[in-house]
């Protein structure tokens, strides 16, 4: 089978690094390049000793991003970079007859003025936004299929977005009053050498941040808004927990009308039984992290509550693998029409 | 100074090492006795090594827990055990005149109706409900002094109520559509041998449980009620989090009227400005349980959010000092009309 | 290709859940069975929801441990059961034609008197000790392609005998003086519901146990003994930290004669350099658990100390996978004729 | 009573954090100023939340550090500070007549030669190394009280020759072939900002580090010789653990001569049985870092291992309080002619 060849570009982050993981050993990928400015001239075994039994570990190099040398050994792009320099690479991959799939925030949303407004500056290539796809295979498998640019979504996003859509779309609840808290890994920081983050500062430490805009509203408002066919605002909390990986979520959302467990039952049914990659928990089962850590899979269980008559959905991800990287490789899969599943289990 | 003499029933668990903890250093209790089943015969120092350099932790033995011994050796019981056996200590000791500071649930609601339907079993004695007060300082400072039988507190109670009751007695918020979602170290679930809370179960894990009626939602309820003069019934969400110590609760509100910061910032100030064991957070800091591990302090933050209306507010404390044995204690200090700092800080 | 049948008996402690993963996605072997007889009754998904997306999770029960039902349902059996019970299971099974991959130490001695001395009673099937392989392939790979009875290693020992085995055989430290300090998170206690193993006694702490004769010590020395040609008497102490997995061991060695770093590097590169499951660090690096947990990869650093005159050799692996499952699959491999490294990369 | 007026240099970082919560509360010791070049101009209470309560919290602001307002404000000055530039601060606050407690390595060793072999620069002030006493109250406590320069020792070195010295003052061990292997908690690596300290290397991950040459290494052989009455050479390695705080040291050692278990606990008994931070454990107590975090005691035990014929000691202490900060307060208190344990329990 004729493998295609992917590339990288900032691969030394965790996204990166599960990135890298994955490509290695995808069936039908052969990863090509990886670029680090930091780490250029190093082999994958340096910067990951993890991956030093790889035999592609001790051969492949770092190398200094370069758009010509990308477009020249790579079918399919991989960017991992911080937001706003996403663009840069983007643009000249494209024109160059490249497939771009870019885990930063900078072609998630279809509106420049709330990119503007949530991240601060003016977008870097606002065309662009038209014709990049939201990455969620769950929600856009066919729009991804036939996408050359694919945003592939937030991690508190994807927890939050996958338990919504379906009941929104359905009309079981309201649009409006709708609560996400979550919690996260520290993984999710990035790998940026900041006080913040030392081992001493998160062990035995549980925080809230970000309170109450944080930057990944834009994405999830505006998907949501889409789902529900009305502007939709919601409230949401992350927190940072002392776990390497995983996101927790619970949601607080409210009954369109009088909603029967059947109803609730047959919504999640619909739209998840066959996904590969959703997993509707049973019984007494409700999410958790270490189930899902190390998979693309998110975990989802709900309960109606007839104290209060809300309804109270929980989810749970690995926030680089699902909530990042795996996802990532789930659309490189569509893109190429290879089985959505290819190298993620 | 004389000293009063105390005594803890059930001094093995996580409680009761905080509270032998606190009693060996408090300049004016003296700890008499401690009972445990499992380590009658043992010393302090061989339960609790690490409190083998005070010189009483070799000679105070484990006892057997026996009434009559209590009631002849301690002025002041503590009973640190499990809900439902607290009453065949509480009733003969206030019997036998002593006092009773007791932190199971047992006393801490007024109604045997919703003791039943939470708890499920009927009150061992409904009579002593009427003469029980809810240790919470802040609030029923002048109660706890008059009181023989204090019923100490839950964990997750104290980081929810000393937040919102203020809010509700000024009638900032509405008393309806609150939502408590909290964060508690493993601690929590005390220290019994069950698969659930091994180390290599919470440790990268997250998760809630006890979704969507938890036992604690008693007294949390009764108690708003009591601040509200309405009926009040929330949604509330623990979850486990792999720290040893520490809740951090998360509470949407929403706002009776258009709600000024100001407004906001006096109620506070006024309820807690001078409260030795309330921080209330300024400018950008938001809770942290670090912050607070070992004390018993509980933190409050709060955030107005103007897109969606509601009232955010973060509240952080240990769970098993603020939210039990150094609660319990400042119960203790006032009772004897001792600083009710003594021994705390 | 025509898959092997195989089953686990005791598959509801951590060694079992490692090998039902392995096995699950195993290309050539096919889990036809799982025994428990505290779960007999439940599928794999509800024991181990983290399985659940896997197809064969909601149809494969746990059952009672049967011997006739093993011999005719599976062609190799691995036995992952506490010390002193496999031998009920593997006598019949050997009768029957059976392969067994025990992971206990019950097989591992080829002393009865030195079992008898460190286990602490009469060993169950002394006649079997001569038949067993000690399943550590990379010393024993001819012995276990032949053998219908694998002894797999117990987890420290696979620590320290894969570094110190080639030195041994090739004369470059002496028999004597051998220290080994290992560090072993609590997955290695086991799923058993102690207090000593509970989150909140694990976390934040540190601590040595079983100084100075744990068990692991016959089956270390008897296999040094066996490389050294001369009776092989070590210090070995073990410590428990708060990883969930993984085993960092640094081993004190003194060089025979004179011993050169040329010297070094070329007997670990003739022992290991083709090894898949052997790491050999080169350069500054020193093994770090993190690198190895969730493979089968055994890593290994070396010092010459020119202050002191020592060799300091440190090795990492996962205590669950090649200390104990990955391993045993390992064999499982070597004995059916498959690629060595088939389901385990 | 009248308080003694002190000061910290370099109050930001870990060691920094406890002194910071030591001196707050200390009984006899006024904290008149903090400095940090990085926070000048933020209170306590900003840069340490967790101090917030303490009524010094919001007006002790910390200043940019300067000689001449340490020597106007403060009778004694810690100096919490990077090896290395300790001494600009140390010899004019001498000159002006201030004792100094320094946490650093600059005073800790005899030898300018050493110093420089070991920490690779010139010493700044050789001459001040005859004048400094190692503080080590159990071992220097006359020198200490009579003492203007300290150099507080290290953390290893601590928890390695509290349990040596009075072995080899003894004569019960041989001064060759000692072994300490020692495990730390990340505080030890201090609060800066790099990628290996971050929380998602350090969690889920031991490693060794330093092998074989570590900069401790200096001071504790130093101390050894000393106490040896000749010249002795270590094997050190330390290793890194996931815990917030914590040491564990494992020694190696071999008895001069046949060892009787009742010449070893007398030993210990009249080295320590009277010193209020040295624990002895008895039985089949092993060390525990839990039972001495948050405490200025070290743990000892010790077993004679009768195959081997080797001594094993463990020792566990408090990183930053035994290991440093705490020490020093043991200093102060000497110096001060205070009761040795004021503001330590």
């Amino acid at each position: 089978m004729k493998m295609k060849k992917v590339a990288i570009v900032g691969a030394s982050g965790y996204s990166g690094e599960i990135l890298v993981q994955l490509l290695l050993n995808h069936p039908q990928a052969e990863l090509v390049a990886v670029t680090s400015r930091q780490y250029a001239g190093q082999t994958l075994a340096q910067v990951f000793p993890k991956f030093a039994s790889h035999p592609k570990s001790r051969t492949l190099l770092f190398s200094e991003p370069s758009v010509e040398m990308l477009a020249q050994q790579a079918e399919v792009v991989f960017l991992a970079l911080p937001h706003g320099v996403a663009a840069e690479y983007a643009v000249p991959l494209l024109q160059a007859g490249r497939a771009v799939i870019d885990l930063s925030a900078d072609f998630r949303l279809k509106s420049a003025a709330i990119y503007r407004e949530f991240y601060g500056h003016e977008h870097p290539a606002p065309d662009l936004l038209k014709q990049s796809v939201y990455g969620l295979p769950e929600i856009y498998r066919e729009e991804i299929k036939k996408s050359r640019l694919i945003a592939s979504p937030g991690c508190y996003p994807t927890s939050i977005l996958l338990p919504i859509i379906p009941l929104l779309r359905a009309g079981l609840i309201r649009p409006t009053g709708i609560i996400a808290d979550s919690l996260s890994g520290v993984s999710g920081a990035g790998r940026k050498a900041e006080v913040d983050y030392l081992f001493c500062e998160c062990n035995e430490s549980v925080r809230p941040y970000g309170v109450p805009k944080h930057r990944h509203l834009s994405e999830i408002e505006e998907q949501l808004s889409l789902a529900a066919g009305t502007a939709v605002t919601i409230q949401f909390t992350p927190h940072l927990i002392p776990v390497n990986r995983g996101i927790l979520t619970t949601l607080y959302l409210e009954p369109a009308a009088k909603l029967e467990p059947e109803a609730m039952a047959q919504c999640y049914a619909k739209a998840y039984e066959h996904e590969p990659f959703v997993r509707l928990l049973q019984g007494k089962a409700l999410p958790d992290t270490k189930n899902v850590v190390g998979t693309n899979v998110c975990e989802i269980a709900w309960r109606l509550d007839p104290r209060t008559g809300r309804l109270i959905v929980m989810s749970a991800e690995d926030n680089i693998v699902k909530g990042a990287s795996g996802q990532a490789v789930q659309s490189l899969n569509l893109l190429c029409g290879w089985p959505e599943t290819a190298g993620l289990v």
